[in-house]
């Protein structure tokens, strides 16, 4: 009656259940791939709990997500040649500032094939190193949602840890900050951003949301970026922890989900050349909301890219 | 001093903490009750996560819901005369397509007695043989609240499973497509449910929930069922993960448990001939919250069942 | 680079991570204190689920909350002369009445010493003997934010259960119902509070809520307490139990984080003495989101106090 | 096919899935009773984690406990006339004192009646006045599986904590020391128990269970109740932490199930008069282990009552 | 400084994080395989509670089993040609005895291509087709590690469920009971499983194992096996719950995972020709312990299979 | 009656209730101490899971460990002057080598000052530098109850990971393997520690207790360490994962609790000069029987340093 389809729960779990491509990390062959999904188990970078490391095992693991986007109107995994080609292979999972070269070396790979990479972490400081490889030609737009604004400077004798990626690729010239915009952030260190307001970004507080509305942060959002080659970086901490109890320096007075999907949603077109979901830490979700979460925003990003010139261009 | 009060942690546990009457499947004898509380433990037809068996066992165990209900003015527990009779006993806990008939068989000789059967689920395949009990002799109208419009049709070599109740119920007759309106739709598997569109049903989703709001939802759903005879379908997966964890295709991006209340209770007279709340799986409910709130809406159903002409004018 | 911060998760933990200043029972020295976190591991009161006795530890080990307000403006464990001077000691751990007489003797003392109290509970009941020595020379204000009024008369025997401290406060002369107005109520226990009509409060339900919005009940609040002297009394039920499934009375379609966050900022300048954050109950918290809500709660009213006439013209 | 079986998870959940007979509190009548399973949802006397007074739920809601013994060859809930009659009424749930009264009046008509209680608290206080009821015409004997001795004096302004009824008991006159045996004793309160010693009764402490044997054990327990009226008294916590996490006051280096499984079929043939298994804290039960565990032991006790002369004399 | 190792949480997750080779369902090319992983996602025939179906996913991504096995000294994923195949693909997720017939098919294409398969459940109902594929030429023997003997009858209108497939497999002609031993035995449905006895099984109750001490047993198990081709299957629910709480038919008194490993690491040479984990549902194993435990299990068949005849003599 | 005792609930959490003494980390002032407690919350040695560095807090927030131990017979917290003196402060929680060097700089103050350190961690890596201060003089024996040898080599371009701090003490002189033993030893690693067996130390595995018992044990190990100033290191994962599952690298088939108690219990006399419990991560620890082990552990280690000639001859 009908045919038979496959149970969620079949099988080695992958990325939205896209294909398993596993790439020699020596001599990667990523054939006619548009965009690639890999994960980025990296967590040294964290200032609180660890345990993000375990991020794309658990996003992995989810069921259930896609095949179909009826408001963007694509079938993301079907529509694109993609792929989940594993995880960034690490010299040492011990040294920070190593990793970082690890994310920068693999991901310029990537890009460098003109695959648009689309990660999974992993701590927020992942995007540092990612940002140096997508943006080594030309400094990128971003359109960054988060509870906090990751614009901090060094201390504890570092500034790769995971409250910095921002500052450091503004001024290592990959990230342009004028075309950057922050949206849902909140909590207690406002102290330390200062750089993000010094430098032109655009910062929307999570107080601010209901009064805003989201469509008007979406019409602010594509201002800011506008046809530039855009990245999209979603930290799940940018959500409530009711929403997303299971990351590293949860904020109360966050976003829902349905706030987050009507602003994805809203970036249809976007030139988007690479994203990244951040930040899940499995051991504090009991529910498995988080992680279902961060699979359901890596899918709406990937259905984005459908849309993103960007990546439509690159046709394999 | 001023009296004493049941403990609401004591006792044999109870749906709504509602007398238990315990009634023999062979010859029930449903004396004068208007509404009969019953479980429905049964999950042979999830797609994915299974566990609803324990449904009623979960919102039975529940303390606290009730006994007045402030919005509606009412005490349904003692307006009514209503009871937990047990659940429906099952030839076989092996067979989705016999369990289906002993629920059609148990819930039409509760209609035939002239009593308002409101079930507890079990997997939403089992609102089909309900309604087949309930709309035998003419097809009703429906209010379906649900993350999913479940109409799709057969696969794995049934139709019955719990993604196609609603598809069945208008092919055998007793649920009128055009007097249905199905409320928090979402997912990613839109492209299975054209028959609900091609039916007439009316489909309302959750991305359109903020900008409609709740009123006017309420009174979409008051014009499409009119003062038909009316079924009442609550899937607890159309709240959000947040609310409701503890289900088997939980989809991101819900309602709110406060826009539910409000939904509901704005649904003050509408013709109610049944209800069910379904699809709770308390092996994913870490804080009971879904459990919690599946109590709730079924508190709010039986109020709204004090105020139905169906249920009024059957005084027992 | 840039010196060492302190890890949140580091050290002997106390409220918000005040200084830990021990206090003597006995004859107890404040010194130049301005304000005094004190825990209350009392939870005698309640009338289902136990377990809020263990609030104060639970909301010590919160880690992260703090230091700037951004909103407000202020970091209120610097701004003012406050320290975490541990919990008050009860004669008895069996005897409801007579740990109330240890919470006024105790307070009181704090009271007289010129330092204003900001307790954790602990059940609700606990206000009570608070307001008797917050309000000993005059009834105080109130701000009530909850799920339930809280001014139910006598059952079981006793009037100092937790679901009657603010019906006792204002028969005690300590409370002035006309300037109370109580915030988030629902549930099914409304037929017991007509003492908050009768008497004067102001009563928001939550099903109000969204169509008030949270900037006119901001108003209201400031419009019924005024400049007078105010206590603010805050129960973690009032949130929605997706946002703080930790307690011992949950009650479906609650508050949001967000929109409690905006109403307490809303209050600046409010003329407090005093303050409550209670009914955490951390062994149904499966995700520590009730304690972590909690903590920022208790946050967010410190940092109102820096703005309190009363609190600032104490400067110690 | 060969008949069909209940579902385990079917249905109103009682003790055991025996019947469930409630009875008029005030003119209680037991019929034909043999065994009495009653529920004491009663925690006023602990000196920590409260949360015993769902142990009743708990257990109740265990599915798949017998119906058949093996080992001690009988099928209890068939073998004698047993019914769960519901949970004792409290007249108020503030007052220690007052509870234990209500439970010795209560539990004396069910003696009275003839009929044997077996009682699920609650915490170990509900013992002293079980025993008060049990023991009235003369002190029983009593087989005592804990961690803790429970013969300890007043403090906090109570002797009728859950640290002292067997202290309680004896003082009493109700209990035996010359006849009781305590097994699994440990934890680090020993300097409170000193009444044990000097009262006469035997003590075997959990440290010594490994080199004494289970054998050896049963044989001491055989020989201190003779063939007297014997009580058996069963707290969780007498299990290891890993087995029952579940519970107030656990210690750690307890008993093994498969220890107290052994140990208590060991006891066949001894003169029960009454028994209780206390203390299952839900709460902090991640698993249902504790509460499994308990509702294992329940039936057990009854398993053994099939063979107590002072049970099976009394055939209703 | 001395080499990189993959850390163990990197990557798509695997059994044993053995290769992952998908292996087409239609025309399985299995090389040179010696042994076979593969999930069998099935739990409709459970009695209790179901969601072993996600069994599969639970043992993959447990992190950290092996390499090496220095009781038996060998390293199997290297010892071996294994891999990971996936899944068992179903034409319905909801037909018991359809999914039966898939698994026999499935499996015996594996066994004709002298591949041994080590199968992971899924609910044990399982077994009964995999001793289909494995004994189709012959009856083999079987060590069989359990809580329950599954030697029942028909009931509920099927004998195919998981408390039956012994029995079944006893009469279609490939399991020899003479040949079989059933170890760890408990419960209260000892009277369902006469067919053990009247076959000819050695049954060794969970509650005779402290006394015969493990390497008794090991010695009866090899007595009753002999040199013939030999099946392993093993139930986790043969744990303790202490060690295994995440199985659908819990049952208090069993083995401790340092007895089961004794018991199987004696079994080194034993003749294996397939083997099984069973009954793992991660919905009820808050700490992953059930699953560890179950990997752990996996990662000792395995290794027992390096010293296996018959699959040392299946060189590829 | 009989005075009242203060809640174990209650206050301030420190480590087994002992005294809170903060000391500045510049010039820190021990004052008469015997012993002093200390954490050390760091986890960047892990190879798995982190989380221990949330390992003090975990073991200060149990309630009710001691104060008496009835088997050693002694109140150590009353017996010896003795107080828990925080957190070694880190100059960077991103740097482990820098980490080590805080630890071995504030441990040597502490032994300098002629106080005995008792360490909370933190992954097991830390025990090397506290070698390095313990050790300074002379290389001291050991008893280290493990799953893991932990003495393997570099990789990952480290040898300061948790794997190897015993590896590395030994080679710095501080730690004299003849006279260490490993108790516990099991898991997939065992080719990663021949430096174990090269250097002369005693390797006890789990898998030979059962067979050897713990009184032969106790005794290799007063033999092995003799009169020698001796460390004691206990990491969590020695129990069994149904005993303590919240740790990073859990190993099936290990201790027991009961085991470890009469372990450590045997050791009387020993002359200590140091000890740690670490690897307690309570993100894995759904029921705090991991911390709650630890403290447990961390109160006999104390309890042993009370007969300690090391300790009781530095009398203050």
């Amino acid at each position: 009656k009908s045919g038979t389809r496959l149970a969620p729960y079949a099988g080695v779990p992958t990325f939205l259940s896209a294909p398993h491509r596993p790439v020699d990390p020596v001599s990667p062959d990523l054939g006619d791939l548009q965009v690639a999904l890999l994960g980025v188990p990296m967590d040294l970078g964290v200032t609180n709990r660890p345990g993000a490391r375990f991020g794309p095992r658990a996003l992995r693991t989810i069921e259930r997500i896609g095949p179909y986007n009826h408001v963007l109107d694509c079938a993301p995994v079907f529509d694109l040649k993609v792929a989940d080609i594993g995880d960034i292979p690490f010299a040492s999972r011990y040294r920070l500032e190593q990793c970082h070269e690890d994310i920068e070396r693999h991901v310029s790979a990537i890009v460098e094939a003109g695959v648009v990479p689309l990660c999974v972490g992993g701590d927020h400081s992942i995007t540092h190193p990612i940002l140096k490889a997508v943006g080594r030609d030309r400094p990128v737009a971003m359109i960054h949602i988060d509870a906090h604004c990751d614009t901090g400077g060094a201390f504890d004798q570092t500034k790769f840890h995971h409250g910095g990626p921002f500052r450091n690729a503004v001024l290592d010239g990959v990230l342009d900050p004028t075309r950057t915009i922050q949206i849902g952030i909140r909590g207690a260190a406002e102290y330390l951003w200062e750089f993000s307001y010094e430098s032109g970004m655009t910062v929307v507080h999570a107080e601010d949301v209901s009064g805003m509305g989201i469509a008007k942060i979406i019409e602010m959002a594509r201002e800011v970026v506008g046809d530039a080659p855009t990245y999209l970086s979603f930290d799940i901490d940018s959500l409530d922890p009711a929403f997303a109890p299971g990351t590293g320096t949860p904020e109360v007075g966050g976003l829902t989900t349905r706030e987050v999907l009507e602003l994805l949603r809203g970036l249809k077109g976007v030139n988007l050349v690479g994203g990244d979901v951040v930040e899940v830490a499995p051991q504090y979700d009991a529910t498995a909301n988080t992680a279902h979460a961060g699979a359901q925003v890596l899918f709406e990003i990937l259905s984005l890219m459908v849309f993103s010139p960007a990546v439509a261009g690159n046709s394999g």
